[in-house]
């Protein structure tokens, strides 16, 4: 009798159908199959694994997810608090924005006259429209919300905290930024200069000299003062890009004057590029444990598929697996809205790093 | 008041969540959103307008879809013929045969120590393990088989009827081959010599001189006249390779023969590879109406994913929404166990093309 | 006689070997392949218009381009004046001045035992290797020059300019920052807030109150002006990011104030990205017109390549072709080093957009 | 002073400009950067080290290759014997065939009106057309040779070797069939039947009854044999798909048969697929040392690039850094047009395995 090796101990499961199952229980028999029909199985787990501790869980999302359809799903997520903290390229804020101020995206085609669509000034994002003549609109109310800040530098994250007070005060609206104002869960934009928010921003400095100035440096101090402050931390990514970094960076530029940081506990990316050549979008999550960025022993998957399939089925699985867990779990309490972000009630300082021994 | 642009007609419709939500049900709202998540919504649409028309349903597939845990949903595809004919890699077939009989696939590691791993004598697939020693004995198993043939050129289609019938009657599992078997749909191995399957018949002719001939050239002349007879067609592929160009090259070769032949008038591609580095594999929907394989006003869609996400969701999805639909619809019937196939009870050639005109 | 369609003009020629061939003459050549050779060989061509034309040249790097051996290439092409103005990630210009100030990065492995890199403090990217110590000691480098700046927002270009300035009298090496500082040619990095030097820039503020004030905000009014004065314009992109977005947002944006700018007349982008996720790094040159970044007749042209191989063969090919037309094309004289930039002599503000009618 | 850690040996060194650089002296350059670039650089000392061996040097080639304008460069490898034994796709040895015919591809767009194409008759393949009544006339060309043959089986070696004499005495014109045929190099083509050549054989068929038949298991088994004749071997890769697996099928099939068969000695493979769905094309060059494909302690590098880039430049530099080598080198000597091959002078076998012991 061949000794059997250590390495065949639990065999794949072939995926069989049953037309009634939900989507956490199609996650559930995933788990069982091979390459990223696993990884997206696993993803559920390490997310409620997340939710099961006491960590801090900072989201990350790039890529087009709000003008794609998938922004009242980030909504959710960050009003029945599966996440903690959410890092957002601009762009996704601000067809958020557009959305919420009750414009719409379009469905549209792929291969398509572009020159057609210049002349009717509708801008495309891959197979979706939408009119720019309603963008600028958003540019000029944003402009205006801006002109009437006060002329001082703001975080990101307390520009973004007004900013979804003054939405949801206008239009009532759910959304991203609604929603995390409603949820009190804070939104750095370290990339902001580079987006729609952005330009809108350099609109209202256009109108009244002095406005329209982002700190974002101080957003480096304050999210590594907030893992420092709660040193287990959990991410979860969507698309790579500069919230992939960002969160990563906090963790890492925390451990500088915090020897309790440790890196993430739990990681989670859900991405398309590659890590072969060298970028961080598809750096791998070892790749991230050399820097410190991910704890040796942290549980991690890497989803190599597009957001826009993986994320519905993720969440809707989240929603009818993990709700309860969402609701009990030791979660931060955040005071966004201030120049000073309090977290638990004590304020975390963009000035300075908290040095702990 | 600004006259609406003509490409601005129909909105996103922002995913929302829903905990109860079933495979169709996600599927219908993800043809609302954008990008990938949208194709895989119509991807189920499509499939279901096969359904409802009277064509010959192609599948093709390749890449490690067997070892992967999706072997009883193609079995499940082939037992309800959701599908009419299925063409494969040999591969695919062999992970099949090797679970049918009773051996398993492993959840493994996709980094991991290879040279340990080749001292146990495991073979890994991605993040996948099997016993080569298990392998081995497969290869023996259908060696022998192939050496009680007769001595003469088998169509991969008839060899692969025979087989699956050897397998029913030894082992009495599902799987994909047994489920062809019992369910008289056909296989096509074009690249047959490219797999453990060929290698197994190299084996039986090794034991048994004159034995294991596969005469793939016919295999191209009988899928020609499948198409001439029934010239309206659809084509499901996963993952590319052979598969994907022997369904396409059917049309192509009975488009000579026949005028009636004006390709596939459904097309469904679920792929991971990209159209610009000119590999077939990768080749969009569009490409192919150039060379005549898909109508010009052909229902088509193009998933880039995974299928090990794609399909279990999609045949989820159908098994709930088209079980009807595949029951009633009108479908070919073959033999596929006899050197001639018979197609609605009439012999088909694999030695000249049936000329119409 | 039939007669030649007329999309069947120019044949490929297939490639010969000549042992003999530099750089140049092989993307000739190249033109005449198929996919991305024959881009790449386009693009080398794409770049020679745009210096026989009198456009300005804007250039956006994103990946980990310094760290993997390319910062000399950059540093050449802005000596030369193949480019008038970098758009970069500020991980590139880190990773350039880690080796300006004389510090390496060292040849690894892309598998490896992260764990045991982590322990010996060695950051990972992908294949390549850095010293975490030697990076906090840049960080600490960048903090104390940052402590000695004036208690004012600068912009990034500003600030990259003065920066560059101190590297090259403290050093007198060779690098991104120093040709830049050396060839007056502005650096914007909208995204420096995600990297080491906004980490730097952190620690600066966190020696000393006040300073580390970054205005990313002014940085979006001054290149919207520079386009608005220059309005013919050409945009070389490596890599996606931020940069591809900063640059053609500059264009959207001047655009609002003046109606002689109209989308760029060149556009040579060498990506790695897909277009299929709908993310901005992989949208097509295609989209960009939609928006408008892009001219309708614009020369442009895609690159699916890693930038390690693309680029050293197109600089060195740039290098033998088109030195010539470089030193002698009519390019704008910028003064990068003071709070208002100068074109030609005249300073631009940060503050508000110049109209013109 | 702190110990520097044994992981940081070799630094980067940043490539340098310089205009007058040939093929071979960038890519040595190349191998002291980063990601693909690096691993091009590397390809090209692991392909000089197999020519300083004395090896057996396999090359697969999958991806529309001839048609892109590659198959001079096969064609000079061939001649030169940079490569023992080529295993192609039928699509590659088709379009070969097309243009030593005196035919042409064509320049196009990937972009472009697929019915138009289509109603002009036009195949595309991306950005490359070439004219159908062009390739029927090929069909018709092959089938009138292949009536001319014996009523038995031919190995794909064998047939391809008769076609290329067959055109060659026709046509005189080198490629990459006539260059096979003259420096008896032989091909294998496991997926024939899954290509325009295997239409051209069915065509043949139809023609005349009983002709037309390609023993691709034949092919197993004689390729198998090669290698336990010659069992040190190397295999270079372009593109994955059947020839990639043909090539280590080989080694597998042999190692049963043949204790002296270790896996390739070098491996060196330029593909554009990823591991993470689990297809072979994609598949690691670790992954193969698991089954025994390739030697533990082998030479081995993975380029992630098209091969209408990589090629051109690796060609090139081999030419000019390496042609004496290959005209010294130890190689074996085949004579391939007979229904038995000679492998240095003495026939090898199709039928049965070569046992060693």
């Amino acid at each position: 009798m061949v000794k059997r090796s250590h390495f065949l101990k639990v065999p794949v499961e072939p995926f069989t159908i049953d037309p009634e199952l939900k989507a956490d229980e199609i996650l559930a028999k995933m788990e069982r199959i091979s390459f990223q029909g696993r990884s997206l199985g696993i993803a559920h787990r390490v997310w409620q694994k997340m939710l099961s501790d006491e960590v801090t869980i900072f989201m990350g999302m790039a890529g087009a997810l709000s003008a794609g359809g998938l922004r009242m799903v980030v909504a959710y997520l960050i009003e029945h608090r599966f996440i903690d903290c959410l890092v957002s390229t601009g762009a996704n804020l601000y067809h958020d924005l557009h959305e919420t101020r009750g414009r719409r995206h379009y469905l549209g085609a792929s291969h398509v006259n572009d020159a057609a669509l210049a002349e009717d000034r509708i801008d495309r994002v891959y197979d979706t429209y939408a009119s720019e003549e309603e963008f600028c609109d958003n540019d000029v109310w944003i402009g205006d919300f801006v002109a009437t800040l006060d002329q001082r530098p703001y975080t990101s994250r307390e520009f973004l905290s007004l900013l979804g007070g003054h939405l949801w005060r206008e239009t009532g609206q759910d959304g991203i930024l609604t929603a995390a104002y409603r949820a009190a869960v804070p939104i750095f934009c370290p990339a902001i200069a580079d987006s729609s928010i952005g330009m809108g921003l350099s609109q209202g400095r256009h109108k009244r000299p002095g406005s329209g100035h982002i700190d974002i440096i101080g957003d480096i101090v304050e999210s590594a003062n907030l893992v420092i402050r709660r040193p287990r931390t959990a991410s979860v990514v969507l698309g790579g890009g500069t919230p992939k970094n960002f969160i990563n960076q906090a963790s890492v530029q925390a451990e500088f004057f915090s020897p309790a940081v440790g890196g993430h506990k739990y990681a989670l990316q859900i991405v398309t590029d590659v890590p072969h050549f060298g970028g961080a979008s598809g750096s791998t999550l070892e790749e991230a444990q050399s820097w410190g960025k991910l704890a040796a022993d942290a549980a991690q998957v890497t989803v190599h598929a597009d957001a826009t399939i993986a994320l519905p089925m993720l969440a809707t699985a989240l929603a009818r697996s993990s709700c309860q867990l969402a609701r009990e779990r030791k979660r931060p309490a955040f005071d966004p809205g201030q120049p000073e972000m309090l977290i638990d009630g004590r304020p975390v300082s963009h000035d300075a790093f908290e040095e702990t021994t």
